[in-house]
């Protein structure tokens, strides 16, 4: 089939709900609804952003496409042996009636843009997640959108309902935004991005404190030396 | 064996590493640390309480005996079947040497306690929590130690964990805020916990605040309408 807006409208709504399955593997922090708060999200971000920058062009359904495949061969929840580096691509492809060159490129950059949203990708190689943006301007959005999700009340919830999906405990939630959440925000990359980020940003850190208030557990339960 | 300052701190002594594995079939937010922060929170209430309430005479035992035991025979995960209504006095009993009649009726009044620190024993009939506190005082404290758990940082954390333990999805854990977490710390029995308890009430109100902004999700994932 030919790709336009027609037909990029009725392949995302075939997929949605296949997504939604899919993603019924993760804990409730990446389930489905996860998926749409980063798809509103990022048409946030990207209305900000073209107020901003009126003359950046951006292809509208990748940033759609990429919001709602970016967890689809999430390497965090792969099964043993699973190629996850083309799953984007190969599920897009695998649901297109005579897929031409058109939609093979189309494919190959919402796998490009769904591979780069991650953090542990841009953390073992930055230069190359710079390059992918670079190229794809809607990859910072998407990016942003992701990580937004991440972070402020959303980020607190998400991290103890990983926690508790692991069996960590929820000390080990809170030891995730010094590991990660609170790295988030200033690395992001669009202004729009940023300045929400920041707000979430300042979420964690009074959740923090709070929490530094609240849960410091005592080694052994003493006795009062009196007794009384 | 008597009882006596000894012999009640060697009992203790050898309960708590049996509390933290019957501990270990509840949620992450349900786990051992939750008897700890109750604990260390029982002996910051104890403490205001004194200081307020000089004449008031308070069973130093009971206070420690019911906080570590008071999650032992909870009704929410209780096995089919399971007697949970004498559970924590047998499993006391079962314990000591030669029980005398002092250590069953210490054993009846720390399974008191902790029968009716329970707040939807409370809801049940009011009247009886009321009446349990007025004979023992400790009682009060116990209570509001163990929801002031429920409540602030700590309890949006243990409201994510159970979420995320029943795969309820992260939205039922906000839920409960309305639901249980907001009818505590208006309903607390000492000045000490009150005061306590209302400030981190503040901390789920604004909490759930920035939930409201951040997680709203669209019913369907509807483009732009110019696509663009």
């Amino acid at each position: 089939m030919p790709l336009d807006k027609k037909s990029l409208e009725e392949l995302f709504r075939k997929l949605e709900p296949e997504v939604t399955t899919y993603m019924n593997r993760y804990d409730g922090g990446h389930d489905m609804n996860h998926i749409r708060r980063v798809y509103r999200n990022a048409h946030i971000i990207l209305e900000g952003e073209q107020a901003l920058h009126p003359d950046t062009q951006y292809d509208y359904y990748l940033i759609c496409y990429a919001a709602l495949l970016h967890d689809v061969g999430d390497k965090k929840y792969a099964a043993p042996g699973e190629d996850v580096s083309s799953m984007v691509k190969t599920f897009m492809l695998s649901r297109v009636d005579e897929p031409n060159e058109e939609w093979e490129a189309f494919a190959a950059k919402v796998q490009i843009v769904s591979t780069y949203v991650s953090f542990s990708t841009e953390k073992k190689d930055p230069e190359k997640t710079k390059e992918a943006i670079s190229q794809f301007p809607e990859l910072a959005i998407v990016q942003d959108a992701d990580r937004l999700d991440a972070i402020g009340a959303v980020g607190v919830g998400r991290s103890f309902s990983f926690a508790e999906n692991r069996h960590y405990g929820m000390q080990d939630g809170v030891d995730q935004f010094d590991v990660k959440l609170l790295r988030l925000a200033p690395i992001m990359k669009t202004e729009t991005g940023k300045k929400l980020g920041m707000e979430r940003h300042e979420r964690l850190l009074a959740f923090q404190k709070w929490w530094q208030e609240e849960a410091p557990i005592p080694e052994t339960l003493a006795f009062r030396s009196d007794g009384a």
